[in-house]
């Protein structure tokens, strides 16, 4: 059985471009003692991947030069050697940018039990992005019903459902996007009391505008000049929840920003990363509730999907120039 | 009755030398209704009059030119306008940079009752710079038994005391701090497990030796490049204390230093402000915990006293020298 997969051709420094890859046929053995044979019928593109392909160590390992690239996945099960799934069987978890995969059960995230709905959705607002955002805003940002909550990348995957989350949670909600269509997004798809476009309007003035008593809880998917605007405006008692960093280009060479310590101090503010992964245990309760919200239609999202998987390679470069609208996946046949 | 006082003669850019203040002597009234009078014994020098003095906006309200310098003391009552305060009593708080203060009660932090202990501890050890330790520590830091506590400034009169407390709260602790001298008083005096001279090493090397697992908790008095070192040295789940930026200069051209963001994320991190006086309700508490230790002699501390009014102007810019030892006072007869 034949089974065509994208490899790493290069190790990028700083986002991936479509020639650091390459598309290869390769043979599929027998499958192997315990392990589960996949059909990928859609693959996932994450801003995160562009550290998972660093030269410096992360908290996943690193991909090497060869290797099939690393990607949430979700397919149906072709064959089985593992009593727990069957043939048929919808499933989601780390099957790679590949149009079948070998994997023994710890590489499936979870079986796709809300069959009512679209299979992509476990990759995106029902998958990661919606798990991100739940957890960062809730556990870490520890929004209160009244909270000035603002959003960078404000129509992205994350960023919309925390921007919806937010709102009912009972927060003022505030995004910050580019460019006037997300922006609208914003305020008419995903209810966002008030969206700045930071490539047309000044972040400082529009937020002493629209929050003159400062951000209690600031989602940041960004770092960089949104951010450093952002924390000029905190309110006391801030907490800023560091989600990603998609608007630096490298962290090879280490970028400098104006000194947080002063702003943390004077505001008594807080600012922290997470992993969604570090809320596992919590996985089935938050799924539940973000179920609940896109059956109910109360939790919009947008889906962004090329087909066959010739759309692979460049897809990073892609949602790192913004080129994508809502979750970016790659649809296989 | 005649009183001499320290006035603001001009607003420092940075930090405040002698020749920002003036010394006068102001002719005192009549006791104003329902205030108190007191003869200062004690005036305190404390890194966070930098703040005080900024021109910028901060937590407490600015002090103008013409105005004598805020500053906690202690002193005794000398006259009473107040059925709650006798003549004789000791009493600490807000009285300045003066001989003699004119007071309304809410200008009193508390009645001094460790009479059987020196007066001038309730500006450092059982004062200010106890209370900044033990909440920022146990609260901001949330140390558990175990934990790598690293601390900057860590032979000054918060920071000595926040390895202390961290030592007998069963952490592993290392002291940063400026010379040969302060890092012998580190280990010999405050308890430290370790303790790194970062005149002299560099602190990286220094730390990835004494914890290769990372920091735990980084209790931070200083911001700048021995922050940018521990920052690059963070354990999984750190938490990261701002309790003062001492290494900064001026704060009106603000810094730029080597972006947190990446580091928060990778480690699942968190760095968060505090101000003493968020935790008031709790501080009887705090400080008969730290009275037990320093009774039982299990916290150590350091004065370094200067004798009259004569010494203000100069003390602010000394410590930020680095020329005390200690918590910075000024006696008075």
């Amino acid at each position: 059985m034949r089974n065509r997969c994208v490899v790493l051709k290069a190790r990028p420094k700083g986002v991936a471009q479509e020639d650091h890859f390459a598309i290869e046929t390769r043979e599929l053995g027998e499958l192997s003692k315990g392990y589960v044979r996949i059909r990928n019928r859609f693959l996932s593109v994450e801003p995160a991947m562009r550290g998972w392909l660093a030269d410096a160590a992360t908290y996943s390992s690193r991909i090497e030069i060869g290797d099939v690239m690393k990607a949430l996945a979700v397919g149906h099960v072709i064959q089985s050697d593992h009593p727990d799934y069957v043939i048929g069987e919808p499933v989601t978890g780390w099957f790679g940018w590949q149009e079948i995969a070998d994997v023994p059960p710890s590489a499936i995230e979870r079986r796709v039990t809300e069959t009512d709905l679209p299979l992509s959705l476990c990759l995106g607002i029902l998958g990661m992005n919606g798990l991100t955002a739940w957890f960062g805003l809730t556990r870490v940002g520890a929004p209160r019903a009244g909270d000035v909550v603002v959003v960078s990348t404000a129509a992205g995957a994350v960023g919309s459902a925390v921007g919806q989350i937010a709102k009912m949670l009972g927060c003022r909600t505030i995004g910050i996007a580019g460019g006037p269509e997300k922006k609208r997004l914003c305020t008419d798809d995903y209810h966002y009391d008030a969206a700045i476009d930071y490539r047309a309007e000044d972040i400082d003035s529009a937020l002493r505008a629209l929050c003159p008593d400062g951000v209690d809880v600031y989602y940041d998917n960004t770092s960089g000049a949104i951010s450093d605007a952002v924390m000029r405006n905190l309110a006391v008692g801030a907490r800023v929840v560091i989600c990603g960093t998609a608007a630096i280009s490298s962290w090879d060479d280490w970028p400098q920003g104006p000194r947080v310590e002063r702003h943390l101090l004077l505001k008594r503010a807080r600012m922290q990363g997470f992993l969604m992964h570090d809320f596992n245990a919590e996985f089935p309760e938050a799924l539940a509730q973000l179920t609940e919200w896109v059956r109910a239609g109360k939790l919009h999202y947008r889906e962004d999907i090329s087909h066959g998987l010739e759309s692979c390679p460049g897809a990073l470069a892609r949602i790192y120039r913004g080129g994508n609208v809502g979750k970016c996946l790659i649809g296989l046949d």
